[in-house]
């Protein structure tokens, strides 16, 4: 008898009829000898109510109120679905992610996960229950104050629980049927992926694939447990994630997983900077200071007759303002002409571990480009990723020849309605 | 600088400006002097809206998830307070009940509070925060489960947090300006009372009265937390519910307080009953062993011929078909003909302190009654109550008669929309 730990996302329990189709498929995974831990979060759009309501009374909620607040929408939707569980049969308690042992830092609104000391959910699983948990929160170590662990974080939770638990999976149930080889939305003829290693998901996850993010995939590894990212709307094999491929059949690695892309970032030039060392570093640490993040940079050939450079670099959109600021406020002390700030722009990245041993990989991936007319900007690139910056307007043609350049397409238009995950 | 606890039901924190009204009153209460503490239901209809869900999962939820589900509501009430008062520029935080340090017994759905350890909260007060904590909740002893104190279970929370922070007043803020001399949607002349005993005040709640529980009242008399019942909506004074009357006007003790009136009841007669003893006792053994708690009893006088007799109690309604089946399947260890079920019954009670030395009030009562042309059904006294049982369609003239003729009708037309004060 395994031990298996299910997360179910805001959109699989978004009403009564989507709570009692998931306590079903819990209950055949109980039938099936399993010990069942379930990890769900807030129904449909219960976050997005709850905000909503947060700025009718207060224009900035944040901090601690904001995560006591946002935490009441997995309250309601663990105790229904125990409720539904117990309806059909079987025994099922729910827990908050305090009662879970789900212990934080003290960072309100994206606190991280420390510790996971999951005592009552054993002995709830001991005597016979499915353990519901709340996603997306936990308490803080200091303070015993409730925190929720931002965006993505019931994948988080459920990671964290199985690996406290020893799980034997831990499986990611959302609306779509697993990781595939390209956005569905963009590309008809992705494909879904059988197996991924943790090292290409967590490059296609920092590419701007949403389907797990990076932080998830990042606990997983180090913990090695493996993760099955399936539809909880279908009964089919989804994806899996794990070091190794499970099971009998033999899955070959393939050379390439999938392209992934993102329009979430802007370009940030800066323009007229002296060449001489400790420049870059200037910038970099005022940016850093400003407690920004930044993706990709690239230092332009200085022009030998000026001894000016420029430097660019990516980071999110929603940080640009703040790093504009952050820059201005210390031009003097940094030294540069102007700065430009583009948000026109979007990420184009090939992920595959096959890239270390075939050398072509690069050389194809530019020519797919080239033959899109599509112009590149930036470059750069890991041992398991290239990425390359053109305009918005180019992505989705951008994606599409890549796919197709590397004999991804599927024979069929799959077409699946791709959504986020919840939280 | 005293310590106030204030009560908020449901009503007064229906909507956001409800929440940021309410905020503005607390910061008042701060400004002048007072370290406070707030004890806030659900919003308006949210603990409907979640019973609802909850039955559309399953048909009889109840227990520890149905707590669990329930507890989200003033989760959400308590931390969008928190911020609409940090909004205005002071310090809050939120607490639930299990935070606060309310202790409980463990039947959920109507838990008794058996301690409370408010130690977060003095924590909170002392680094001059505004305390926000969960009404109707609480954590139980045993197994640190959430469980919930049932209906009027937010007043029994302030009250609690009051005797343990030995607050100088708590205030219950609802939708009425106080507690009247009979229910204002019967009697329109009905006049506020400004200040009434602790036994009147719990005569007046166990005869009907819904402003204040019971419970809550019994409470506060325990502990000797004077009240003060209010209105959220106006500036107005209340009703001082207190040992003694407050402040420097001497208040003389009304002869009589008030008239409540209740058709909740049903009246169950057994007919046939041989009139020896231990008959009574086989009766309310079976009632009391189906956990029905009974309110008046009568017993005919026996017929000499037959030697058997009838006996009469009242009920509330919810309980009438558990207690038939219950005497139903005790038939013949009690030994009776047949069960009259009679559900159009109605309540009167006057009460009033001065009636142990008034002698003529119980005549004056039925006199009224009989000049109304009410017939009585049952009779049932304290030493400060009169209570009678009539029709059920005769209780409100039956009310407005003997609200007049103890000299209780006010000059003018108060008329106050009457409505519950949440849980």
């Amino acid at each position: 008898m395994g031990l298996v730990v299910q997360k179910y996302g805001g959109s699989s329990v978004a009403d009564a009829e989507g709570i009692k189709r998931v306590a079903k498929r819990i209950v055949e995974a109980k039938k099936n000898g399993n010990q069942v831990v379930v990890v769900v979060s807030a129904m449909g759009d219960t976050t997005d109510e709850l905000i909503d309501l947060a700025e009718q009374v207060s224009p900035m909620p944040a901090g601690r109120e904001f995560d006591m607040l946002l935490t009441a929408g997995e309250r309601i939707s663990m105790a229904l679905l125990a409720m539904a569980i117990k309806n059909l049969g079987h025994e099922a308690q729910s827990f908050t992610g305090s009662q879970a042992g789900v212990i934080t830092d003290s960072v309100h609104n994206k606190a991280r996960i420390i510790d996971v000391t999951p005592g009552r959910i054993r002995t709830a699983l001991d005597e016979g229950n499915i353990a519901i948990v709340a996603g997306f929160q936990g308490v803080s170590q200091d303070k015993k104050d409730i925190t929720t662990l931002g965006r993505g974080g019931s994948d988080t939770t459920a990671v964290a629980l199985a690996a406290a638990l020893d799980a034997e999976v831990c499986e990611i149930y959302t609306d779509v049927d697993g990781v595939f080889t390209a956005d569905p939305r963009v590309v008809k003829k992705a494909k879904k992926i059988d197996w991924i290693s943790f090292e290409d998901m967590l490059e296609l996850a920092a590419s701007g694939s949403k389907v797990l993010l990076h932080r998830c995939v990042e606990y997983a590894r180090r913990y090695n447990i493996p993760i099955h990212v399936r539809s909880s709307f279908s009964g089919l094999q989804g994806t899996w994630v794990s070091s190794e491929p499970i099971g009998d059949k033999k899955v070959e690695q393939a050379i390439i997983s999938g392209v992934a892309h993102d329009t979430s970032e802007a370009k940030i030039t800066v323009v007229g900077v002296p060449d001489k060392p400790g420049e870059a570093a200037a910038i970099f640490r005022t940016i850093a200071d400003a407690e920004i993040n930044i993706d990709m940079v690239v230092q332009n050939v200085s022009a030998a007759s000026t001894g000016l450079t420029d430097i660019s670099f990516t980071l999110p959109k929603t940080e640009g303002r703040k790093a504009i600021d952050a820059l201005e406020k210390n031009r003097s002390g940094i030294g540069f002409d102007s700065l430009r700030y583009d948000d026109q722009i979007g990420k184009i990245s090939l992920v595959g571990a096959g890239m270390k041993t075939n050398p072509g990989v690069t050389a194809a991936f530019f020519e797919a480009l080239s033959d899109a007319g599509v112009n590149i900007e930036l470059i750069s690139t890991s041992e398991i990723r290239i990425s390359v910056v053109t305009r918005a307007d180019d992505v989705a043609e951008a994606v599409r020849a890549v796919h197709t350049a590397f004999g991804l397409d599927s024979d069929s238009d799959e077409a699946v309605v791709y959504g986020g995950t919840g939280r």
